[in-house]
């Protein structure tokens, strides 16, 4: 910071959290698609292991074997603490210049994503939320700032006559931005906004983005708020190539649905973004809301979490994009990596922690 | 090819390797820079060990615990056999557009590469040549066409009054290149050209980069002739950050000459150069000739890589860029990646390979 650089990664958990949970989790954050998940930040580091210390090397790419590196990054805390780690650090941007704009419907809106991913010029920050998200943003909004007092006067004149609607099963807002120096961002905005236009976005200029950046870690505090009033809301992830993302994105979401009101949460509500695109593909990101039931909220959230996993295995999404294993994902484990790859993981365990004291339970180890 | 799409990798072997070999050693190509070393391209793969097959997920990025796939990638055949891979590809280049300089010093050079690779914009293919590399290259290619007869006409007129020598202890060539749509290629040179003449560049333009591309594939060729004609020749390679760099290059050198003397070699020759940049460090690749002595040639040869290696490890430098541990590597492997690395690779050979029959003897496992 004082010294003119930057990490570039900002979770949504970034004031809970630690470089150190980061490393450990395989995580990514709000700018990922600029500066990259923090596996491609990590240039070295030290785990200490109840056998001994594994530090890897300063060097910018090595062959030296299997990388040993990338079996402490996603550990999770089960083979060992990581106490140090050498990270990539990049100039602080001179500008951030994020924008919005309404799409009429997310496949316009994935078409852009992946455009500017193959094509570029490929953004520091991308953020497609689906109609149902869209339309919760902005009921949450205050009403006389931002994002909602924008979107109304640009409704009540003339946006509703183009066919954008932002209702649940309206229009999409996209969050679009770019770091960097400015006669760059500039010249890389002139393209971006082409390619928006050719594809249906209604451009809602920089307000709306600067509207998001106002609000960017409050989500962690307003999901703890809902849980203490009766309301069930969890967040599941995943990733796949662009050619499934949306079989995905369609299957992951009724089989949610369905989960909700099968267990008497009411209709529920679930809403998607996609916030980590690559040239091959994009991460989901779906938060679901239902009425809690009293005395069986524990079953109730499972029997969710579980549709929601078995759709996203089932339909060729990852079982975890950025959140990790934990102990929730270990039923599916064998599912994502094969009975070879639990093997894999299993025999670290002994070997770096044969005592098992390590954070146990987490990654089925 | 023929479907309009590039993997980018061409590594000098190019003629001799297979994908499944450039992915168990960590390989890197020629044009690594702008495409990336072969663990950036690959996406999934399929790996046989003789306990069952493993097989990774095709998700762009994964937080599914440790990184299955960076386990296999640089496995080098010791867990099993890389029977199916998933890579990235990419639109093939509209022009590939290579250009030649010289520069007076190295250290000019370098800096021109850092400036790229921190700043931009970041190269296809930058290859920075010692001095002593420079004046064989040129001693090497035919008199009457190419770089060759370039440099003459131009020193003859100019070159020299301007303070560049093509001599041993003289001026150092670098290439460099960019792939893509030719507009933004265009733009980038317009950069680029500018960036070497601030840092001293002489531009010898397009036909230097043309001579080059016409020559790419054929210095595995020039080896196997002078092994049979009685010239010891090898090369190492490593990789450090920007800041050691410079020092790794003189000790390495300086460790090979001495070493090649004192094996009655001759005066030797040992010449440098720089083909793989990243915004944190660069790869360097030395090439060292002598005289062979009948009778003790692999001692010779031993006693040239002992000191070659150690100057490596001592100088902050990495045991293998791209090449890989094999068996040559492995009394060194411990000082690379600690105790605690190598019980790692021993106890998943252990686990994938229990009866040791998956081409034994490399990682030293």
């Amino acid at each position: 910071g004082e010294h003119g650089f930057t990490l570039g990664h900002f979770p949504q958990s970034f004031e809970f959290s630690t470089l150190g949970g980061w490393i450990a989790t395989r995580g990514a954050g709000q700018t990922s698609t600029g500066y990259g998940k923090i596996e491609q930040m990590t240039l070295a580091v030290r785990m200490v292991t109840p056998v001994g210390v594994l530090e890897t090397r300063e060097a910018p790419a090595v062959a030296t074997g299997p990388c040993l590196l990338d079996i402490v990054v996603g550990s999770e805390g089960a083979y060992g603490i990581i106490t140090e780690a050498t990270m990539r650090i990049r100039p602080r941007p001179q500008v951030q210049d994020y924008r919005g704009f309404l799409f009429r419907t997310l496949e316009e809106g994935i078409a852009v994503l992946r455009d500017l991913m193959q094509h570029g010029p490929p953004p520091t920050i991308a953020r497609l939320s689906d109609a149902e998200e869209t339309a919760a943003s902005l009921a949450l909004a205050h009403e006389h700032r931002g994002l909602r007092a924008l979107i109304e006067q640009v409704v009540e004149g003339y946006l509703a006559r183009q066919g954008y609607r932002v209702a649940p099963d309206g229009s999409c807002f996209l969050l679009l931005g770019y770091d960097g120096v400015a006669s760059r961002v500039a010249r890389r905005w002139r393209r971006a906004e082409e390619i928006c236009r050719d594809h249906g976005g209604f451009s809602l200029g920089r307000s709306a983005g600067e509207s998001w950046k106002r609000d960017r870690f409050a989500h962690p505090y307003l999901r703890d708020l809902l849980l203490g009033v009766g309301v069930m809301v969890d967040t599941v992830e995943t990733a796949t190539s662009w050619t499934h993302l949306l079989r995905l994105y369609e299957e992951v979401t009724t089989a949610i649905r369905a989960a909700v009101r099968a267990g008497d949460g009411g209709p529920g509500y679930v809403m998607t973004h996609i916030s980590h695109i690559y040239a091959e593909g994009a991460s989901l990101y779906t938060t679901f809301l239902g009425r809690q039931i009293v005395g069986r909220e524990v079953e109730q959230w499972w029997e969710v979490k579980r549709a929601a996993t078995e759709a996203i295995l089932s339909a060729g999404g990852t079982l975890s994009h950025h959140h990790g294993i934990g102990r929730d994902h270990v039923p599916w484990l064998t599912r994502e990596v094969g009975p070879v790859g639990v093997r894999i993981l299993r025999v670290l365990k002994e070997t770096l922690d044969p005592a098992g004291v390590m954070n146990p339970g987490v990654l089925g180890v």
